[in-house]
């Protein structure tokens, strides 16, 4: 290749003599220096790409981003479930083929004790005056928060580890291809604008994806989102305009939006052993539509202690003007989690909710119910629960059960 | 690399020396040449991949492609918000970082008083003699139709500029990871069949993509198709079995379909500050469902005029044998657009129509209403609207309201 | 590039002088035995990636794959619809311009009368002992089992050749941006978890997708899948939690699950000359939400005959509380496929099925019906048929007819 602006990690000659597989982040950010030394105005930055080929590469340094257009990519997700090998204790150390994830894989090598990032966008000054960062995409490789050869449950507990952090203003990121795993959370974004994250495998790991400030038109989609059960699928804080669509949230299966206006939640599939897969807070005109929620029974290991109960809902939803049409709400449960009064399969709160045509499935011993309480103002519910599911307290609603 | 079907345009050794900075277009067709010189016979047809590392490239020679199998690919959508930028009169010049789009930056350097296309798909002859053009694909790059550094308001006025014009019959075309932005067109196809577009950005633009003369079953799925106000998000002119699903449409967030046949509209999101949104006309036995469309108050700049006033409908669908099921139309209008009487949030036209389960929901002070004109015939319409909502004339309509 | 982990299958140096041209399965098989001298522990087996540029390759040896992380990609995925060509006599062979498919074109050169595949992932040992094949990648190139120059009709009758056949135990494989033709199955896999299908042409095929042996959580979203009147779209047995969505299936535009509990089917948009659309046999706590189903009147040509007949069903439904909302079945059909006595739109069997808001729409002259036969227990069945289309049998059913 005879662009300038191509780069390869395992090609680029470290003024510092680093390798690539001793410490990648000090690699990209060496050809990051490398960029800006080439591209000096504001009129001439187009950004370059950085391969990442396939390999086992530790990260000892956090990788610093404050120039758009940067794409980082690799040549595979290479995701290993480590649950899966350790659930079963009949698998032979002796034999086994692979102890680590692969493909272009970044291992994360430090333990801080503080919340750290394997990569981090951050630009200095005002956006107002500096610009956003725009059009960053990661893709198709993978950040693995376990240093090698140690992978072990819960999968999650490295201090504080985060795949990417955005903390910047930016703009039109892409995320796709990619595997996060082993980290305390795997995307974390302040002030993202037109994110689309697509085509991921995010799977055994605490958070999947946090999203907050502000974020404007975040776009989720086909995604494999599988969070532990201390952690978020997707969890959005303020904002507006997100839409989280076709994907499959499992393990425990949970999507929490709080302080949202106009998301859309459609035609996603909640597989989960805990409560909450849909959580929405204090979110107003969201739309819930054609997803599919099926919580298993609560059989999981003692240690996998859920943040609910069963009376908070498994389609949960707290604000003003919702609407939830055509989604099933599929329930194994036969005994409660200690201390639930109640098995609430939907919750819904706040004012002038609209409810039509959903679905509530019992498939274990206790009575899944639909739970509306007093205070909640105006509740049109249509063909959404059976007469013997019907938990509706409040006096405004108007209800109508499926036969 | 030792394929001899490998380019890379910065690479290429151009025969009159052209630079693919001064002009890609001249080198891209140079490329081609090569190619067709290359493969000679039919049997012997691979096509190649061109690669466009990031740069910023000016294009003053349009791309005329008549070989099958042709990916022209780069390293990144680059997208600048312009728009974001200009709207805050705090920004400031002398320490922004980024003027231009970047990545893979293709910049369409003419300005032309007639049409002409950054990218041109024709085949000289009769297909059926010569066959279709099959299997391009255009993927990861950015085509702006902006000088470089004049980018101003309102994006799209670049006389005529078009950035992917697909003339002769097609096949199978994919476009993905693409941006297309300040052009009047971003992609516009003639007689596609099984055309492709998905994972896009197609942002501050006139048109994102306009469909002409039977396009048959095109695929336009999990984009951000964010049109202005003067131009189409998706239009579609006759053709069958278009499934448009899980975009967004935003600014004007609009799809118009006319004169087509059995076109699925699925789990998309429309976020727009003028009416029709949703614009089937002509149409028939179209499936309209889960989707969620917000109409946000008409506070902009007056500059920016509606083709639409609010008695056109925000939903509208005129045709036979439509049907429209679980979707959202909420609506946020406190003033009428000047020379509207009415504020149509769902306006169905034609025979045979049937709505389930759809929400109008209030959010200004403007009720609006599900209108059905007198002449249109034999409605079934169930709880989608409220008494106060229905404005339905039609005598031979039957309704259900919402309680 | 310097990694010793990524491969050009035309740069490769074969050990035993093979061309990629002559037979780019013993190239690969060559190359996975490199990857394997270099990747000796199992703590050091990051995989690697194969790339085949654009070209005609023949594949005469099956390749064996039995690590992780290997991602074979290619530079697009070729597709030549030789089925419009064929049916247009008007074609002039002199003129024509590409015999074949084209891009990264993998031509299955071999005709067994067995079962063969051009890939196969099989991993010797019991995978609990030695793991499963994780991560692997099929990405941007095609797989065509037509001998070159000889694609006639019907396009599948290669005797038993396998694109991908997936034989041991695998998690998270993709399989992505590539194309299917020609060949009796597409991907054919067994024990696969988490697999992800998506973005796809899988056409003019015998089958294009088998799921057999417990599939857990695959994913196949945003596909055109169109098999030929013999084959099935996607066919799944077994297994659970399946999510089928944003697909486009044509032609016999089918999709079968039997035996298979708690999948999703969302959103997908079928097109079909011949009966069972949707075909779910003896699974459970199925979501069948907001698809679109297009039967057209059976015009083809009298070699093209049909599994079903038309009292099977186009929505076909048999097991255990399965739920079905929303969803259209557009029906033109004059003439019945003889030996049928009714036209079944819709066909639910078993217990306790729900049905919402689904709309039949009559296009033909036949009345397209809702059947529950008599010993179906249970059916709730709301607004999702006429009182003339209602063929309901069962006593437990209750039914509200769409007026």
């Amino acid at each position: 290749m005879t662009s300038p602006n191509t780069y390869d990690v395992t090609a680029f000659v470290s003024p510092t003599g680093t390798s690539p597989y001793s410490d990648i982040g000090q690699v990209i950010n060496e050809i990051i220096s490398d960029i800006k030394a080439n591209q000096t105005s504001s009129t001439t930055r187009p950004g370059a790409v950085i391969y990442i080929p396939p390999g086992h590469y530790t990260l000892l340094t956090t990788v610093m981003i404050d120039i758009s257009y940067l794409q980082i990519k690799g040549a595979g997700h290479g995701f290993l479930s480590q649950e899966t090998r350790d659930y079963d204790s009949s698998w032979n150390p002796a034999t086994w083929r692979e102890y680590n994830p692969g493909a272009s894989h970044v291992v994360v090598g430090f333990n801080n004790t503080g919340p750290q990032a394997a990569f981090k966008v951050e630009r200095a000054g005002n956006y107002k005056q500096v610009g956003r960062v725009s059009g960053l995409e990661f893709r198709d490789f993978i950040i693995d928060g376990a240093p090698l050869e140690a992978h072990t449950r819960p999968y999650d507990t490295r201090p504080h580890k985060i795949g990417i952090a955005i903390d910047s203003p930016t703009d039109s990121t892409i995320i796709s291809g990619m595997c996060f795993t082993h980290t305390h959370s795997g995307v974390v974004t302040h002030h993202a604008d037109g994110l689309m994250i697509t085509n991921n495998f995010i799977c055994e790991i605490g958070n999947c994806i946090e999203l907050y400030d502000n974020p404007i038109c975040p776009k989720i989609s086909n995604n494999m989102l599988w969070a532990d059960w201390r952690g978020y699928g997707v969890l959005i804080e303020g904002g507006d305009s997100a839409m989280i669509s076709d994907n499959h949230f499992g393990y425990w299966g949970n999507l929490k939006i709080t302080s949202h206006e106009r998301g859309s939640i459609i035609g996603n599939k909640f597989t989960s052993w805990w409560p909450r897969s849909i959580n929405v807070d204090v979110s107003n005109q969201m739309y819930i539509a054609s997803n599919h929620l099926y919580r298993l029974k609560n059989d999981r290991p003692s240690d996998q202690v859920s943040f609910y109960d069963d009376d908070d809902g498994i389609l949960y939803c707290n604000g003003a003007r919702n609407t939830i049409i055509g989604n099933l709400i599929a329930v194994e449960i036969d005994a409660l989690i200690p201390g639930s009064s109640q098995l609430n399969a939907i919750y819904v709160d706040g004012g002038n909710a609209c409810l039509m045509m959903n679905r509530i499935l019992q498939l274990g011993s206790t009575l899944p119910r639909l739970f509306v309480p007093v205070g909640s103002q105006d509740a049109r519910i249509l063909y959404s629960c059976t007469a013997a599911q019907n938990a509706v307290a409040s006096p405004t609603a108007y209800v109508l059960n499926t036969p």
